[in-house]
């Protein structure tokens, strides 16, 4: 059974083949560069013959049309798709949803509709994915196509945790309240850190922290997401690469007033100057670490900050929950930060967190637990894979069409 | 030991006078409408016969000047004060010391320059209590006046806690930081909760809770406040009377860009028509309990937000601080809301809080314990007296000059 899933941005075109008999990842590619002189085009063959690189740079790709053509030519031409019949379906990464789309559903006119209609939301992100989603039914008509949503596994918070204490008309006319996002690999670690413990998800209460260039954590109460850290946008909640996470509303009033910078100037710089490459200059955490061992102050602060902000969301979303069964790491840095892990969770042994600094060190498999044996909540070190969780979720949802139809019944 | 605590306001001034051998308040009053045809000048005298209030509606009262002048004359016809030799000190409430300002400090000539130079950062406040200060200068040239600044006790939090994950240069050029406001309120529930649990401040770790119209929280480590929940201005944070606390930074943008409002527009509803009363109409927390008991839907989700954002709060804190001795619940809300207490302390029983409902419903001392018995975390109910502090303060300032005029020997 295979099935694609593809993650279309505004200049890029990320795509991963699944047979998802065995789960296995049979080629995975990204076009970058989209509509300039040199794109580019990697991919990798993950055969029986072990992994081959490829990378073909310097072609001219001028569109996403262009893009998606280009890969299903290799995925034919490699003998991974003879025929687009071999395709059970398409997975779409969609980032907004909005309040309509709780689930995964099958792509038509009136969700292409519904997720135009949401670009106000994410005015960077959703006309991408709508670009790829138009391009590719244009060109594989027959094959099944399902859109999954960023923000889905969170439409379950309850209103006092989603609405901000706005003018409530905010809500009603400008759909303004928390979203939350990473939805997808948040559910992912949830139902990998369940299978793990030999636990039933929906008995289970999660802290799952998503530490990547975006970073969000997010509050799994009996299965349920009922509380995420970022909120409208992506902007909100944890410290990041480039983005500044939770300040003071009134800081961009105050800029405005007292520092000469114009809004666009602002949000610009909250989004992409902000995070660790503003307070250290560099926005890569193995570079923030190495300026940090060599001394520099800024970079150390840089660490003591994203760690102290992710151990203020440790209490809060403990508090929220009241129980607590596993706390999960994951994401580039979640993976593979064992300082990072260690900072987050010190000095929490009266919340019965305690991390093995040795299991911490040595993380050799995609789940792994690091706490202290007798701690009675779990620490989980866990690989998240957004790709194979939308093309399960593209498949479950194709192989129940009758409900995947049903939106939002509210 | 006379000493008298003015607040003054952009059209009010708020007083208080002591006589601090006993701490008693011998009268306490508040100008209002200052500017305006009909003014009004409210006191109350606390003496020995009981309390005596009185009331001056329809009078002028032109300017601060005019004000104080009405003060004075008061104190000296009642007999509160025969002659200005009497007045020990005069304490004045100041809002913003910036990072100059960590402790109380005798005016001179370089301090006034120094709260005009803080402005920018409180453009409401300081100017009006700048406004009170000359005034009372000029009118009691002979006693000794002291600054007392709301931010002072938040000035020990430590950069990873104050700093914003922003650009670095926005510190430096804007000082844009956390600052932290009710500083004088924290500090004082503290000393309190520290003489109330025989312990010395310096060994104890608090989060206080100051519910007043403002709101704020703060996690006090051996007796130094470590973080709080207002920031660069009073709008970050818990959920207030009219202020939103904390939202997505990016909400005002996507506001100006989709919603058709302003700047100023969206700063002033974020100030003055979120928070309580913009999610349920009311920012009277009486009022709110009144239409929630009505089965007013909206009411009852401001209540549920309103609780929801303290017990985030209390969990942060409760992980940064590692171990807790007691929350303080403080402010008119804090003190008088029984059912917000239960909400914020409910199944929290993990971190070792538990609060006894008999003892939480019937509060009859100015410091009272509410927890079960057995938990480790006190929840203390403590009558603030940010006055009464502000008095003490000037007095140990005037008593120890030398060190008094050490603002911030960094």
């Amino acid at each position: 059974m295979k099935t694609l899933v593809l993650n279309s941005g505004s200049s890029s075109i990320k795509y991963s083949l699944f047979d998802l008999n065995g789960h296995n990842l049979l080629v995975s590619g990204l076009i970058e560069k989209i509509g300039e002189e040199s794109s580019r085009h990697r991919f990798r063959l993950h055969n029986d013959a072990g992994n081959s690189d490829n990378n073909d740079a310097g072609i001219t790709i001028a569109d996403h049309r262009q893009g998606l053509q280009a890969i299903f030519t290799l995925l034919s031409e490699r003998q991974a798709i003879a025929r687009a019949e071999e395709l059970f379906c398409i997975g779409h990464r969609v980032v907004h949803g909005g309040e309509h789309f709780r689930q995964p559903v099958i792509i038509d006119a009136e969700v292409i509709a519904q997720i135009r209609e949401m670009i106000p939301l994410a005015p960077l992100h959703n006309p991408a994915n709508l670009l790829g989603i138009e391009q590719t039914i244009e060109q594989l008509p027959q094959v099944p196509q399902v859109a999954v949503f960023d923000t889905a596994f969170h439409q379950t918070l309850p209103p006092h945790a989603f609405h901000y204490a706005v003018p409530a008309d905010w809500h009603k006319h400008y759909r303004v309240r928390r979203y939350g996002f990473h939805g997808t690999s948040h559910h992912y670690v949830a139902k990998q850190a369940a299978a793990y413990l030999g636990r039933e998800l929906n008995k289970l209460n999660l802290i799952t922290l998503h530490l990547g260039n975006g970073a969000s954590a997010t509050a799994i109460e009996q299965g349920r997401s009922i509380d995420t850290s970022m909120g409208l946008t992506p902007l909100e909640g944890l410290m990041m690469g480039t983005r500044c996470g939770d300040i003071d509303p009134a800081l961009p009033f105050y800029l405005q007033r007292s520092g000469q910078l114009s809004a666009v100037e602002i949000e610009t710089a909250l989004n992409k100057h902000s995070g660790l490459k503003g307070v250290c200059g560099e926005n890569d955490m193995r570079s923030v670490h190495r300026k940090a061992e060599n001394g520099e102050q800024a970079a150390q602060l840089a660490l003591q900050m994203y760690a102290y902000r992710i151990k203020k969301y440790l209490g809060a979303y403990y508090a929220v929950l009241g129980h607590v069964d596993a706390i999960v790491f994951t994401g580039g840095i979640g993976e593979n930060d064992a300082w990072l892990r260690e900072q987050c969770c010190a000095n929490l042994s009266a919340l019965g967190i305690d991390i093995d600094t040795d299991k911490n060190a040595h993380i050799d498999n995609d789940c792994a637990a690091i706490n202290a044996g007798d701690q009675p909540v779990a620490v989980l070190v866990i690989k998240t894979d957004e790709e194979l969780e939308i093309a399960l979720q593209a498949v479950e949802c194709v192989s129940q069409p009758t409900e995947s139809h049903d939106h939002n019944p509210a």
